[in-house]
């Protein structure tokens, strides 16, 4: 590829006047200018980014940081905020986490070499050295510190109009199906669904799930070992394991809603055209995007935010299931 | 965050010396590397990716092309591949398409300016652009030019695939939902099933999609306008769309597989969970991933490849719905 050095050759001129020229931070003489913008052309140069970014204030890069993109609604996260970060003339570094503290620290150290703008972070795990990052964060769905940007649907009321709603269509033996205990996302909506159960002086049974991204046999195994007889409504933390559940009921002979009553949380696209259609709490997930990416922006231009906690209200979305 | 010019003002020692230091590219006296090492730690500084870049002949970065991550079989592709990437030492730079031109063309031109050591596109469409790129690419599902490597599932194979086994079945009314003209790999299965109804002089219906990713009421509206008591057969162009087909059918009084066969195409982890289990032609995911990784890492490397086309057998997988 060519570089700023054939140019250089090219036009006789030096270095140090081809970069004015190129970043227009100095004055080069309209003659050169035309000389230099011909030599662009016919070598087809494009500007070394890197060097750019070596030079300017900002790098123009945001680091995006998953645990995995397999469950459709971080996928599609991805998409509309990878799509926006495109369009204000950003780019992307896409990082993995596996939910796997080490991985998380390998993707901060190399967001740090590559002096990003700023970060979006979704399920932090090592919030000490994300509160202190020398760059604008925007943590999802963990809160980081008190300083860090957070933005989060509202999970414990989500796990309340879980409740209410199977309350209200007649169920008393609950099972919350829960997600790992080290998601505070999934942790409130566990809370939430407890509280309102508590203050109806109900009880509720509870199956943990390890992860949210692999469904394998083990998953298989964990839900052959309760007895879904005992139960007439389950509140499920994520669609996709609503929906495994909701599949593995009516494989085993029970009716859905008939003889359980089964509640989702996210209506993700994807998820929201399968058979059958949840009845779930939507976290909304092109506001959620959105609030993620104008804080980031609002903190990239060294603006003030007004609110550092964002929490996105949920709606209840009434399907099939219940 | 510190850059380098804070460690030469703390140490006393120049740039250059200490930029040999940190890329171990020339002599550094010992006692001047552990006062480096020193103000390294004290400032917790840490080398800036960009300037390596620069200066290096590999900018250890790798641009990822999608169209979107909405459909989950690419978003389980980005994983895989983005967790690779990572695991070799290298940066994921994502972009996305959205099966634009306009927006390829910028996304291609962003790696250019990124000096990318290689890039893995899907659904390529400027293929004249992308065969002349100064750097390797590997091209997935769109067969670029005869140079360019291309990585495909056995897309024809696997149309043949899903018309034996409806004509097997008994199948001899049959339909095929087909992608956009514009994909090559839908186009492709289109004409193994094709092919394979010619040679028993069975004619086959078409009802042609738009996008593979956007399922919005359009589709609905296509899907209501088939009389599908004509047809005891379809082959449906992926999987998603197929669970819509499926889903449809079955909230319209037809029964799956009793009254209509329905054979899918992808076997995405996602859509393995869902209900009902599909009979599908699986493009194995996790072998797509490493073909198209390994094969850039190979041209990376500057070595041969064997095969600039990398065709991945199908395999047959009977789900409940034929």
């Amino acid at each position: 590829m060519a570089s700023i050095r054939d140019i250089a050759k090219k036009t006789g001129l030096s270095i140090s006047t081809i970069s004015r020229y190129m970043n227009g931070s100095g004055y080069v003489s309209e003659k050169n200018g035309r000389i230099i913008q011909k030599a662009v052309e016919e070598l087809n140069y494009v500007p070394n980014k890197h060097a750019q970014a070596v030079f300017d204030r900002f790098s123009q890069t945001i680091g995006l940081v998953f645990p995995s993109l397999v469950n459709p609604y971080l996928a599609q996260m991805s998409t509309i905020l990878g799509n926006a970060i495109q369009s204000a003339g950003y780019t992307s570094i896409l990082c993995f986490t596996e939910d796997d503290p080490v991985k998380e620290l390998e993707a901060i150290q190399l967001l740090m070499g590559y002096r990003v703008d700023g970060m979006i972070i979704f399920r932090a795990i090592n919030k000490e050295v994300i509160a202190d990052l020398p760059f604008p964060v925007v943590s999802f769905e963990t809160s980081v510190s008190e300083q860090t940007v957070f933005v989060s649907a509202d999970n414990y009321r989500g796990g309340r109009m879980a409740f209410d709603h199977l309350y209200a269509k007649g169920c008393r033996n609950l099972l919350h199906v829960k997600g790992p205990e080290k998601f505070e996302a999934t942790e409130a909506r566990y809370h939430g669904f407890k509280d309102a159960a508590d203050e109806k002086e109900l009880s509720i049974d509870l199956l943990e799930i390890k992860h949210d991204y692999e469904l394998n046999e083990d998953y298989q195994a964990s839900l052959r070992k309760v007895d879904f007889s005992k139960y007439d409504g389950i509140f499920v933390f994520n669609d996709i394991n609503c929906l495994l559940v909701v599949n593995y009921l009516q494989h085993n002979g029970f009716r859905v809603p008939e003889d359980i009553k089964v509640v989702g949380f996210d209506y993700a696209h994807m998820t929201r055209f399968m058979a059958p259609a949840l009845t779930t709490i939507e976290q909304p997930v092109k506001q959620m995007a959105d609030a993620c990416f104008s804080a980031l922006m609002t903190l990239i231009r060294g603006e003030e935010l007004n609110d550092t906690k964002r929490i996105i209200p949920v709606r209840f979305i009434q399907g099939q299931t219940t």
